[in-house]
């Protein structure tokens, strides 16, 4: 079985690895989010294909879900001693590694998926990793700071501001002029089913289906696509995806991300038991929908949301 | 009292610690080899200004006499695991930083005299440090290995091989289309005594001399110029000064490089006590010259070497 899965970073790359779990036999390629890369002390940093690079490959720093096992930071303490920031992000010796490699890579003219699959070829994640593009796409966000109005990268309005001010509006820079990474559209068309794990529904997944064609491919793959909910019970499972919904004016909860998507893109649509409500709200909208346990508490846990996504998948090809 | 100094890495840097302490009221300016500069992971690397600014600033590895001290070495561990190299030139996670900055300062087009000021700037390192050069040098060392003569950068030389094979040449490549860095030139100029420490008067001062225009500068700046012996009984203090002397065919002795630089260029000149006998054939090359200890075994000891060489300039001025 082909499954492609369009993974942000901790959200997706969790699932993945219940994913692996669920589908051991399994062929998945996994479309990475590159809207929350940035250039940070003249290097190229991935957080999302990291993150999930991380942990499928076991370098992964369990607790917090991003950054490296066993990380030190005496080079960020060195960089802060010469005045040198931002120090809001916190990059650790032995990551600054990859990020090395990649930007020494890239400038010997290396595309980013080539880049990536160098650097999967130490972590061995058991996935193919593409990001969504080689192209640059940055996400920012408009705010307003000190009466101003401005545009953020992603990762000062997520890590600096801790999305503590209203987004009035979320911009994949660059996406409309970004191709699909090579690959992606190929991995698409031979996929058996198209996941979207309970990632971040604007930021992460809408950012990878912003680049033109990734959508058109998955609508007319003629595969079941299905999601994820990462919205229970009102409230994101983990993160601050709340704060993005309503930037693009879509409230909170696990239906309206459904609806969101769209029964267009989307065929299947798993919501966490206490929305159970919400059920047929979605199934209104044209998306086959069910309520099953949606905590990502352990990897098996996270396995048999993978195998509800992989069923809700067959009912929709069966139907 | 302006004195201006040549220096390459540890044995300069240990000197300059000594001259600091023997004149604390002199205004320094020490002229910093660039030829063993080396782009490592895309980074610019400068070994002798940091082992000078480190030195000078209280961050050295006191024990090694280069690179940081309370170091720790996860990224280079890193970039191992990901089969890159080279392996056998050992950056610390502080020391990562220092490249970092420089890098980035570089990219954005501050040529390195800046970014050197920049990085002295934390380090105060009590002194003023211009590279030699804002443009690049790269010492290359011609070498049989395997049967095949090839030129090698002269860290591969120095730190991989550590000098086991003889050195047919030494070239400090671009050195002829390089142009002294701004301050470089006006600092000789408005010296009142310069300085060679026991550095490598091959690849560290005789880099510096292979800049156009700076041993004209030295030589015509009317002042004493006075040096000391890197070899002491016939064999380097430290390092391995014999090995590149052989290339440039001269004897490793304290008198030979002594006549090596000339009486065109050094007034004065100081070997060590154990190499009494050298000073006859020293004076009678011109160059005025004294035995005295000339071992850096502390701060003390570093101190006497440096007012001896005062001593021996102002007794070169009143001749």
């Amino acid at each position: 079985m082909r499954i492609v899965v369009l993974a942000g970073g901790i959200g997706g790359a969790r699932f993945l690895r219940g994913l692996k779990q669920a589908a051991p036999d399994a062929d998945i390629t996994v479309i990475g989010n590159t809207g929350d890369d940035i250039h940070l002390f003249g290097l190229k940093v991935c957080p999302d294909l990291d993150t999930v690079m991380y942990t499928l490959g076991g370098g992964i720093n369990e607790e917090q879900g991003w950054g490296r096992a066993d990380e030190t930071f005496h080079l960020k303490e060195e960089l802060a001693a010469y005045g040198v920031g931002p120090e809001w992000f916190g990059l650790g010796d032995r990551d600054f590694a990859t990020h090395i490699v990649r930007t020494q890579m890239l400038g010997a003219g290396y595309p980013l998926s080539a880049v990536t699959e160098a650097l999967c070829d130490r972590w061995k994640p058991g996935v193919r990793l593409l990001p969504m593009s080689d192209d640059r796409v940055e996400t920012h966000v408009a705010v307003e700071l000190d009466g101003e109005r401005r545009a953020i990268h992603f990762q000062e309005y997520w890590v600096r501001l801790r999305a503590s001010v209203p987004a009035e509006a979320i911009v994949p820079v660059g996406a409309e002029l970004a191709k699909p990474a090579p690959g992606v559209l190929e991995a698409i068309a031979e996929a058996d089913v198209v996941l979207f794990p309970p990632s971040n529904p604007v930021v992460s997944v809408g950012t990878i289906l912003a680049v033109p064609g990734i959508r058109e491919a998955i609508a007319n793959a003629g595969v079941p696509v299905v999601g994820l909910s990462p919205i229970v019970g009102d409230a994101p499972v983990r993160g601050m995806a709340d704060k993005v919904l309503a930037a693009v004016g879509v409230e909170s909860t696990a239906a309206a991300v459904a609806e969101h998507y769209g029964s267009g893109l989307l065929d299947g649509w798993l919501v966490d038991s206490v929305d159970a409500a919400a059920v047929e709200r979605v199934e209104a909208a044209g998306i086959r929908c069910r309520a099953v346990p949606l905590m990502m508490t352990d990897l098996e846990a996270t396995a048999r949301m993978a195998r509800e996504a992989l069923a809700l998948a067959e009912e929709v090809r069966g139907a």
